[in-house]
């Protein structure tokens, strides 16, 4: 299922640049960075869930042991409600700022109030109990059809419904609305119609590393920090934004990354450690705990979907009908939109409506997880699928590859789709060896599949040839999933060099030019055509070069196997790479490249796993025994880092569909704060993931790249739910399917 | 005597980027990075200036508390003797790895023949007492008049003089010769002719800063390494070289660097801390302490120098004769070739014949010093120019101007000079008040004047655009005298935007595009020839966008006041750079240029430096109470770092002329291995020195710029002697005048 294309290095598995350093512990993350004079600053965070803040007093923190400084949002410039871009949707700097350290009210319980910086945890910690806060406490919501009530507490006074009332201040923050054709006369030509209500807890995206930065700003006003995250210059584009300084006075250089899925295009730290080095004169570090990661950084949003869906009896889709809630926490902006634009973009109907809601309440703000908004809906719709093609009497692929969209299908959200791979997916899965393996008792089977845009947006990449001929490659795309590992294979494969010879690096906001955000599945396709474009400006230039040595014209030179030859000329032998840049001196200086772009063309993944399970009808308990993902890479460069993505998207998803979910109390407060009792998946939990890399390339990429990272996420809670339906005759339809919400399901039937 | 250009930041003296750190003390220098886990090093030195080593047994050092890890030059591969170019000039790599571990017999003392890393440095000292060297002495040659006689101690069996005996090795390393026309019949036709023989002592370039670095080998063996240079690029190259790896596995970071003045161009330090930290695993911490820095890192040759020059009654020199030794240390490369090109350099003079020699002897290896060689060959040169205007009865500018090379004019070293400013410079220093100023009792004026050559070589830059349209430049070139704010000097001309909105970074080499050293005074020539080429490649980008906006054409687009402009277009407001910055997401994607070359054309440099002194006849002290450095910098980016270098060059050639000089005993130890016997002038030593800066454009330099670092230190010495002379009525040859030398000149006469 390869493509034909014969490279030499992409598609092979060299061991990743970074790999040695990682396996040994020496790479350094977040929390790995130490200053001399450093000071440690710790965060006072609401006891309450919604609370007006009446007034704060840091006089006592302030003459503290071992504090140099203490800031409440008082410290930061007031902001205009403003959207801006950064990172890979738009967000509102006051909310941001709000969010960083609330002002005038708190509106979930760990909200952060204020932070002091000592030269030490502990007494910076033993400060924070010295700061009086008076609240008021407010009327808590926490359910998303409880904050839409007309009764509901509200959260922001001068927040209005786009295209609601005008007086009077709601929840729901944005509304979405997508139709096609006509739905009435499609549900009039259904033979069957299904309708059901789907919903998913608040899940945490549950990355390894908790959020860390060390800021230290420059006597000239120049900030240095450094942090983890998935986007260095949206880190600084949203520090400087909140801090009211140009983004030229701020560095942002990037740590490995331990997990950010989407959570770490955010900040919550840095703008206070920069602010905070700036009243002391000194480093300030930060680092939050488990609990704090759990509290108060971005979980992704529960949601409340329903779909109305209607076939014909030959088991084509007709019409479609989906309500979308989701909710945002604190601050408005949950995936609404993308789960609105995915819910039925695998499938070609007719006629559909699609209407979604953006819902605050009193939880952390949340953050991008992994294909934002997309398995919530996939959940339902999918779900949904696999309800209808048993009553069609049909294989659930069958039915699928029936109604599947193809090159030329116009998507539900607007385009009309380029060569995509969704029909090759679901044909590798039906004829994988899985699709049809045995079952034995209390075991069920169920596919889902999985859609995701990926997407383009800004990348610069810069390659300097060392005198040797080795060189290094310069992108500004941080590096969660092995990026470098491919960076390194697009440039081998273009000037045709051994991998060894390249250094990739991931540099920071002044030493690599612009690049968006790693998310969205975007890097290997954008950052990657940037380097490819940089690569091919530095053939051309070594092209030049031997020209030049030779006295002959550039079109008589061409490049191949590392080396500049002129096929024309017999007497001239190939000039290697490293010929050429041993001589650069004399040919016109040193070898360097740089090329960046607005990439088009982020093709669209699709994905289909298969899972099997073994429910034990005594507990409740669910059994993954069984699961293989499917996908469509485009072209996949690395395929061992295409692989893990498909099995830690897998894995993510599993977790969601069975275990995960925050336990909120009545007051707000959540109850289930670290890893023993936020319960995620590990790998003694779990079979081994197969995988299938089907390959149909992205024409908008030289290489085909379609993003890999998203998709994988997206089909295994209708999957998982499926298998558990078939496994234990019941039909799921709330996550998680924990023991005793199964147990129950199991004991009503 | 400015240029008519009308520049709105080029001569302007913005506050450079680095000061505010600088004069806080927060800005990093050699000495200043430490990283967890580190450990520190130290050397053992030899206690002998010349013997064989028998055996080294480090067992003891080995297990004793805290030791991790000992080397020798064992742990580093053999190397062939093989010419290289790293820095400013070639470099043996055999003789450069010898010199950093003495292999087989210390050459000098203080050469290093071991290195041991421990968990304090203190344990590191304790250690270095454990290891047992067995010696076997040899005799020790410490002149350069010594080591040139027929029986002379040798220092390498290996090491024949070429064109000389190949049977009987020599410390003769290198000859050099350069004639033109007949001395002969030139000396016949002489009305005048003077003789005489000078010598200076060695002197060490005195930076503050003693040598530093850290360096830590990574699992996957990538050196990183930070230390203080001038050339990040050439400690990469030689750490590679000496250490047998690719320079793609060596990253170098450049720290702040407290002094450098060319004796920073090469390696002692960096490949002892990469093995002992591959060894051990963990970062390794080396510094010298100043005693090391005197004892075993470059100083500049000793030299005598014998001069013979002839001129006609009416002025003009007709015939001169230079024989020049330089001592270059424990191995070969003493800059007696640049002393020979740069002698007679200023002058026309029809017949000369020059011979130069390169000895090696017992005292460290040199390094480069500013404006390497020439200082010396000027004591001598201007010394006879002043004595022989004196003879003359003409002022000797006068005198010089009638002799001043000019435009056409072909220089004694071979090429023929494009437009040069050595008569205006001359002229402007016959103008200056000081020049005519009265002198008081036991007060003399002396004049001097120096030429250097200049250089190019390879720079590379790279320009990064911020969304709000501020902007990164970047280098690879170490800035010594303030170049980042010439850097940002020239691209806030070029984009027509304030310096303010600049960031001018000096980066590692793996950010960097490649940069030869900052030496030779080639940095604001060079490196902003492609700060300048990246900017008009920027600029061509933004009128390319600004084109695409408007959908017009680009050639209708111009480049005005920061923004984009269609003068046709009545209708098109300008776009600014901000503008276009903000929008280039939806224009082709980020912003960002680069260029690199070979600088063709760096513009040769002229001083002419005026003294005034003051004698005590009792004690022989001499006080510099009035002084004036003029030099042509062809265009001064930021005159105060220009007026800087007069300053600095000026008093560094004072310290030479008056006080410094190595004290060795006849065992050849260093008895002045402090800067409180090794006396520099300090402040209250000197009055303030007044600058004069003359601007004939450099033609090849779209700025006209010339160097301006080396030039100055050149004049001194004379300038010095000859005001010496005329306050004291003696004759000096042999410097420095340190008070009991100058007592003895004055009680002989």
């Amino acid at each position: 299922m390869s493509t034909n294309k014969d490279y030499k290095w992409i598609g092979t598995r060299p061991i990743r640049p970074d790999g040695a350093d990682k396996v040994t512990g020496r790479a350094a993350f977040g929390a790995d960075k130490n200053l001399p004079g450093m000071l440690h600053a710790k965060i006072l965070r609401s006891p309450f869930a919604h609370a007006k803040i009446l007034s704060i007093d840091t006089s006592a923190a302030e003459s503290a042991s071992g504090v140099l400084a203490v800031m409440t949002s008082a410290d930061m410039p007031d902001l205009a409600s403003e959207m801006g871009e950064a990172g890979e949707s738009a967000v509102d700097f006051r909310d941001l700022s709000h969010n960083i350290l609330a002002s005038g009210k708190v509106l979930y319980h760990g909200h952060a109030v204020a932070a002091v910086a000592a030269t030490s945890a502990k007494l910076a910690l033993a400060a924070l109990k010295l700061i009086k806060v008076e609240y008021e406490e407010l009327p808590v919501v926490l359910e998303i059809e409880d904050a839409m009530a007309d009764d509901a507490p509200i959260l922001h006074e001068d927040q209005f419904t786009p295209g609601g009332s005008k007086d009077k201040p709601s929840n729901v923050a944005a509304k979405m609305k997508l139709p096609r054709g006509d739905i009435d006369k499609g549900f009039a030509e259904a033979d069957i119609i299904i309708e059901r209500e789907f919903t998913t807890p608040t899940v945490h995206q549950g990355y390894i590393e908790p959020h860390a930065v060390t800021a230290s700003m420059s006597a000239s006003g120049h900030a240095d920090i450094w942090c983890c995250t998935q986007g260095t210059f949206v880190v600084r584009a949203m520090t400087a934004k909140v801090l009211g300084m140009d983004v030229g006075k701020i560095k942002v250089t990037p740590s490995e990354i331990g997990g950010g899925f989407g959570a770490k295009t955010t900040v919550y730290l840095e703008p206070i450690a920069v602010k905070l080095s700036e009243k002391t004169g000194r480093p300030v570090k930060m680092v939050m705990d488990r609990e704090e990661v759990l509290r108060a950084t971005g979980p992704t949003s529960a949601s409340v979907i329903k779909i109305k869906l209607g076939a014909t009896n030959d088991g084509k889709l007709i019409a479609a009908q989906g309500s979308l809630k989701y909710g945002a926490g604190a601050f408005k902006g949950s995936p609404m939109a993308p789960g609105c634009m995915c819910v039925f973009a695998s499938y070609e109907i007719p006629n559909f409506l699609i209407r979604g809601f953006d819902v605050v309440l009193n939880k952390p703000k949340v953050a991008a997880y992994r294909a934002p908004g997309a398995p919530m809906a996939a959940f339902a719709m999918e779900s949904l699928m696999n309800e209808m093609a048993t009553k069609l009497n049909l294989d659930p692929i069958e039915f699928r590859l029936k109604n599947a969209v193809k090159e030329g299908s116009v998507a539900a959200y607007g385009p009309k789709f380029p060569v995509i791979g969704f029909v090759e997916t679901l044909e590798a899965a039906k004829a994988h060896p899985h699709y049809s393996a045995p079952l034995g008792k209390n075991q069920g089977r169920g596919v889902g599949t999985g859609f995701w845009f990926n997407i383009g947006m800004q990348s610069s990449a810069t390659i300097n040839v060392n005198e040797s001929g080795s060189v290094t490659v310069i992108t500004g795309s941080a590096d969660i999933g092995g990026s470098r590992a491919s960076m390194a294979l697009f440039v081998a494969e273009e000037l045709d060099i051994s991998y060894d010879l390249i250094t990739p690096l991931v540099s920071n906001t002044e030493e690599a030019g612009y690049c968006d955000v790693t998310g969205g599945s975007r890097t290997t396709f954008a950052t990657g055509m940037a380097v490819v474009k940089a690569s091919k400006n530095l053939v051309a230039n070594m092209r030049k070069r031997a020209a030049k040595t030779w006295g002959i014209d550039i079109d008589d030179v061409t490049w191949e196997d590392g080396a500049a030859i002129a096929p024309a000329a017999a007497d001239k032998q190939p000039l290697t790479m490293a010929q050429i840049a041993t001589s650069a001196a004399k040919t016109g200086g040193p070898l360097t490249a740089s090329a960046s772009l607005t990439a088009q063309g982020a093709g669209a993944g699709f994905g289909v796993h298969i899972c099997d399970v073994e429910v034990d009808p005594e507990t409740g308990k669910t059994d993954v025994i069984r699961y293989t993902a499917i996908q469509d890479a485009g072209k996949a460069i690395h395929p061992s880092y295409v692989e893990g993505q498909y099995q830690g998207g897998a894995v993510q998803g599993i977790g969601w569909a069975l275990n995960e979910e925050y336990v909120y109390n009545d007051k707000g407060v959540l109850q289930n704060f670290g890893f023993l009792d936020y319960r995620m998946p590990v790998a003694n939990d779990l079979p081994m993931i197969d995988t299938v890399i089907v390959e149909v390339p992205n024409p908008s990429h030289p290489y085909g790249v379609r993003g890999v990272g998203e998709t994988p996420i997206v089909p295994p809670l209708a999957a998982v739910a499926e298998a558990v339906n078939n496994a234990a005759g019941v039909r799921i339809c709330h996550l998680p399917i924990s023991p005793p919400r199964l147990l129950a399901e199991i004991d009503a039937k």
